[in-house]
Order: structure tokens, then sequence, then C-alpha cells
């Protein structure tokens, strides 16, 4: 059996300083104490930097809603729980009584959380480099399987199949705006899905791209709304 | 005049190197060419990133919720916007000729969104110390302006408060699991918005507690999906 220190050498190829930090990260407010919900919360923000940049250099013409859908795949909570899982996040992790018996969906949402944990700790021990590199050797592996952007449904087509699998009246597309000179017009157009209040806008040079842009910003926000896993 | 390395010398503290980046960061896609999206998409991850680690270390005993809070205050689209227009970074903004006659709350979020543009290109120019110095700088005379906890009203007040402005339904709350030893119970509830499909869970040693954090949760998403401002 190894210890913590050689576990995260191992696996992260990572030598830690302060152990406490490592051992709070595994630690869910279950179990009470010193728990991880504070180093989840740097550690959540740390991975999305970190993510940001590696997408950002390795895409380098992708425009932004693609490098957004492609975070969002990368560190959804089903990528991030199975990554814990091959890691054996599992084996280090300290739970409460009442969270030991509890399996699946929860506890998948756990593992995630403290991987991200975990990246806080590299962080706050060993600075950003530090944390940037171990992430970047975590994530290494799985951005060739991302889905190329032909792959990926258009967020029309996308927004609509997700309200229509719940039985839910389609958006309606409204242009706002149409400015700038003849040969180079600009368009702004909302996207609304009036049962839920909702609004988003996008812009393009043309209706059908600002149509998209905005069904593609409904749809993060019904991605967040409902907890989607999908992108 | 000044010329931009003076402006950013001046305004940032920062000595630039590869000037076409600042130049893109400054260019909104509607003047065309090379302009700040894939930037901003940076820059908003690495401000996040920043802003965490800064209110992890300024408020050492808060609860991850209360750090959510406290940046989401700290890096609105409002508050974004103020500091940009305290920089004058509009006099550095490269627009298109149909955005150039745009005011308002149009005008705010193109603001918003350069200056996170001009984060991501200090990030890449200078790497992530550099950004770190630059933004905690901006944002160092923001911090002591946050609402402490106790002012803020509690999250199932402010969510029933919204909702009951738009007229819809209150919230329901259902106890989901008991777990522990009874001296030291752990309470999950679900908050639910029938009326949007919503459901967010929190958890405490407490009905309350845990009634309260699932309110906290549901907030983020409303706010997420009405772009609300408050916090």
């Amino acid at each position: 059996m190894k210890t913590l220190p050689e576990w995260l050498q191992h696996t992260f190829g990572y030598a830690c300083r302060d152990l406490s930090l490592f051992e709070s990260a595994l630690t869910h407010r279950s179990a009470g104490g010193s728990h991880n919900e504070r180093l989840e919360f740097l550690g959540d923000a740390v991975l999305n930097c970190v993510t940001a940049d590696v997408l950002y250099r390795q895409f380098p013409t992708a425009p932004e809603g693609e490098l957004s859908r492609y975070r969002a795949t990368l560190v959804s909570g089903e990528s991030l729980a199975m990554v814990a899982s091959e890691l054996q996040l599992g084996d280090w992790l300290r739970l409460g009584a009442g969270e030991l018996k509890s399996g699946g969906f929860r506890r998948k949402s756990i593992l995630a959380d403290t991987l991200e944990a975990l990246f806080g700790a590299i962080y706050l021990d060993g600075g950003f480099d530090a944390a940037f590199k171990v992430i970047e050797g975590v994530f290494a592996t799985r951005l060739p399987q991302l889905p190329s952007a032909a792959q990926l449904k258009d967020p029309k087509t996308r927004l609509q199949e997700t309200l229509q699998a719940r039985a839910m009246a389609l958006p309606e597309y409204v242009v706002e705006a149409i400015s700038g000179e003849p040969h180079a017009q600009q368009f702004r157009v909302r996207c609304e899905v009036r049962t839920l209040q909702l609004q988003a806008q996008g812009e393009g040079s043309s209706r059908r791209a600002a149509e998209q842009e905005s069904a593609q910003r409904a749809m993060e926000q019904l991605r967040q709304l409902w907890n989607l896993n999908e992108s």
C-alpha cells in the first residue's frame, strides 16, 4: 500500500510539500473536520484556466464558442468522474458514514469534486505552473478524443432536440439589429425560449450565423439550468 | 496622446512585448480582422482563477458558496464595465461602423469583454504571474467594498423574492436523505422550481442549512439563466 505522498507522486508526478492540504482535498464534508469545498472552488477555477489555455493553443483557429464546447466536454462532471476513477481516487476519499453507502450519480459527483479539490491543493502547494503541468498531463490523452466541430450537431438543432425531448415549445429567433455597410453587414439575433423566460443573443455576418450563436448561448444556459452533460 | 504600450504601462503597470496581441484584444469583432473573442475566452478563465485565489486567501474561513458570491459580484459584467470605464478603455477600442453608435447596455458589455480580452493578452504575453499582479492590482480597491455575508439576504429569501418578482410559483424543498449518527446528522435537500424544471441540491448539518444551500445553488442557476446581476 502506497502512502499519500507516494500516490501523488506516482499518479500526478507531483511531489507534495504540505501534506495537510492534500488531506483536506480528499475529505468530503460528510466526514467532518477540514473538508474540500473551498479547495474545490479554487481547483475548479484553476482547471478552467489551464484547459482554456491548452485549448487556445491546441486549436489556434477555433472560434470562442467551439473552445467553450470543447472545454465543457473535457471538464464535465462525467469526464472528471471518469478520470478520478481511472486514477483510483476513491481509495483515498474520506467520507462520512452516510455517504459511504451511496453509489451511482452521487458518488460520481463526489469523485469529480474531489479531483478538482486536488488540483486546488496542487496549485496552492506548488503554484500555477505545477498545477498546469499536472492538469495538462491528466487531460493530454483526452484531447484527441474531442469531437470535431463538424461531428457536433449545430446549436440550433441541438437546442430544438433538447426542448423537444422535454415536450417544450420550440425556440423563437428574432432579428434585433442589422448594422454595417451593405457588403459587410452584421446581424444581431435574439433566441427566446418563452416557457423558460430564457433569452440569449448572438451575432454574426449572416442571419444564420447569428441564430446559431444565439442558440449556442441558449444551450449553455440550459446546460447550467438542467445540469446537462451533453455537449 | 499616449501610445498603446505607454497606456498599458501607465494603466496596468505592464510592459508589453507582443503588441499585436494587445491590438487584437482591443478589437471588437464588428471591426473585422483579428478580433478579441478567443482572447476574451482565455482572459475570462484567467480572471476567474486569479479572483478565486485572491478571495480564497482574503477570506480564510468563508465557505465555498460565499466565495462564489463574492466572485460573482467582483467580476460581474456590470463591475467589469465600470472598471473598464475608469481605465478609459473605450479610447482604445476598435469597433465597426455599426457598433460605434450603440450605447448603453450594449457598449457596457463590449467594454467588459474587452477588459477580459486584455487580461488574456497579458497572460499570453507575460505568463500567469504577470496576469495575477495586474488583476490583483485592478481589483484590490474593490475587495473591501464586498458586502459582508451578514448584509446579504439569505438565499431562500432571495430566491423567493426573485421568483415573486416574476409572478412565478414559489420553490419547494424536499428532504432527500438524512444520514449519519444521531448526534451528527447530515441532511440532503432538493430545491425545486417546477415551472422552470429547475432542481438544485444542498447539504448541511441541519435541514435549514441544507435548504439554504439548495436555494443558493438554484439562485446561481437562475442567475445564469436570466443574466441577473444581483448577488
